[in-house]
């Protein structure tokens, strides 16, 4: 099979594993429920649920007992998408062609409705969790590493540092290094991780995924960074130009356009290079480092 | 040894515990960590992780063992204190006789510190419970009642209703029940069992102590909303008549004042009434419902 097909099947899984978690047999008080569900089935590429069953996969795991756990990544994303639209943060008006969270329920109800996601994505893990009583390790790791990837050492620090450097004409090479590798590394990485801990991989393993995972996460972000410079408004479903206006720290502003791309194309080698300890089985993410490293949307 | 005494020693013990969560070797950037400090050391009663040591200590469980538990609830608490404060949700610029946390640290800082707290809540109660392998079916059911609580069948859901309520002027005794229930009474009661799930409780013990949670809850609610009314500004550190001026749905505003204090009586007699399958143990929760019930600040 090739890769659009194995992808579009995965994410499919995904798309319909979510909706089951917005159905009308779920009790959630409205507007919160509306404004949750908004959010996520909005749509997306669902590239870190894709992520965490891919990783899951590398090691022969049972994709019903990682369901759970890839649907929870997706939520924890949009929930940080929501937060990072609000007038006080990023202040964005369109995400993915469509009006923000705050732009259709009102900015209290888009407060509520990140902070729902993301507990609800913890409900959902914990009560997955104890359906595995004899892998009960595998998923407190792997919840674990969900709680790292999207906490203060990890994207919310990420989020704060950006934040900071709104206003901060000095910030730098360092700052942004801290943001790229935080607000969006580590969240990638634990996407995959929380795949893989779910199987109770090696050190060794663990290794190769993390180092894979902090390079397709750097790529992916200054792959973003290049799109708000050279992107199509259209494809991307959201205005370009957004950095530059708001003098954003980038990739491309401190080291140039062509040693942003020269970087990307290194970081795609050498995520290959980590993910080969698994064989043929790592064919699908190698695929995915490609297209992440080449998309235009 | 007195009421006050016991009471001292534990909320001395949760505060040197939380001291511990910010000190000057714990790596969380800036301006995050101090912003989340600041919420979290700001004072207060400590109630909720009172809560959470009294009911472990109603099954004669290990303090060390429950206090990252207690910390870490009264952390959620904080985080819904900040995103509560925001100008989107109830706008308040006091809190415990201080600027509120986005006062202080901006809107936008206000909401990351919120998820911030949120975030390294879950994470320490997931580290601690990799200590207790032999009891990790105990910390799993802890760490879920914490999820559930704080959730969108929880405190989230609470808040929703309340802020839908703030412009529905059919609002009534039913928004009010739920309101109660879940926005307070949620989180409070998962404090008590969070403390409990440690010492793998029996149905009956976790039926008992959910009972004692929900009266004082509610009793809390109710008396918070006759001192928004009768209360002493200075002690109880926030302006008084803020819920008449926001026409906010209040227990004496429904029923009356006379009906809300029978109700707070009543309340209190038969948390009592729960909790005494634990005989001389719950004493101090018996007299916490007390203080609860006929507290001024």
């Amino acid at each position: 099979m090739d890769f659009k097909t194995v992808y579009s099947g995965l994410s499919s899984k995904v798309e319909e594993a979510l909706l089951a978690y917005f159905d009308d047999s779920i009790d959630i008080v409205e507007p919160l429920k509306s404004a949750m569900r908004y959010s996520v089935l909005i749509g997306g590429k669902r590239l870190r649920p894709v992520l965490t069953l891919s990783a899951n996969k590398l090691l022969d795991g049972d994709s019903d007992e990682v369901m759970p756990i890839a649907c929870a990544m997706e939520m924890i994303h949009t929930y940080s998408l929501i937060h990072d639209d609000l007038p006080a943060m990023d202040d964005d008006d369109l995400r993915r062609g469509k009006p923000t969270n705050h732009k259709v329920f009102g900015e209290g109800m888009a407060v509520l409705a990140g902070d729902g996601l993301y507990s609800y994505a913890f409900e959902i893990m914990l009560r997955n969790s104890k359906k595995y009583p004899q892998n009960i390790n595998g998923h407190l790791n792997s919840i674990s590493q969900m709680a790292n990837g999207a906490g203060v050492n990890g994207m919310v620090g990420g989020q704060c540092m950006d934040l900071s450097c709104e206003d901060n004409e000095d910030a730098g090479k360092e700052e942004l290094a801290f943001i790229h590798k935080n607000k969006t590394g580590a969240l990638i990485t634990s996407a995959l991780l929380a795949g893989l801990y779910v199987c109770n991989p090696t050190k060794e393993q663990i290794h190769a995924v993390s180092q894979y995972g902090h390079d397709v996460g750097l790529a992916f972000q200054i792959v973003d960074d290049i799109l708000d410079i050279v992107g199509d408004q259209e494809k991307l479903g959201k205005p370009i130009g957004s950095d530059e206006k708001s003098k954003k720290l980038t990739y491309p502003s401190l080291y140039g356009m062509e040693a942003s791309r020269r970087k990307v194309e290194e970081l795609y080698h050498s995520a290959c290079e980590h993910i080969s300890i698994f064989g043929n089985k790592s064919d699908f993410l190698k695929e995915l480092a490609a297209v992440m490293s080449k998309r235009d949307s």
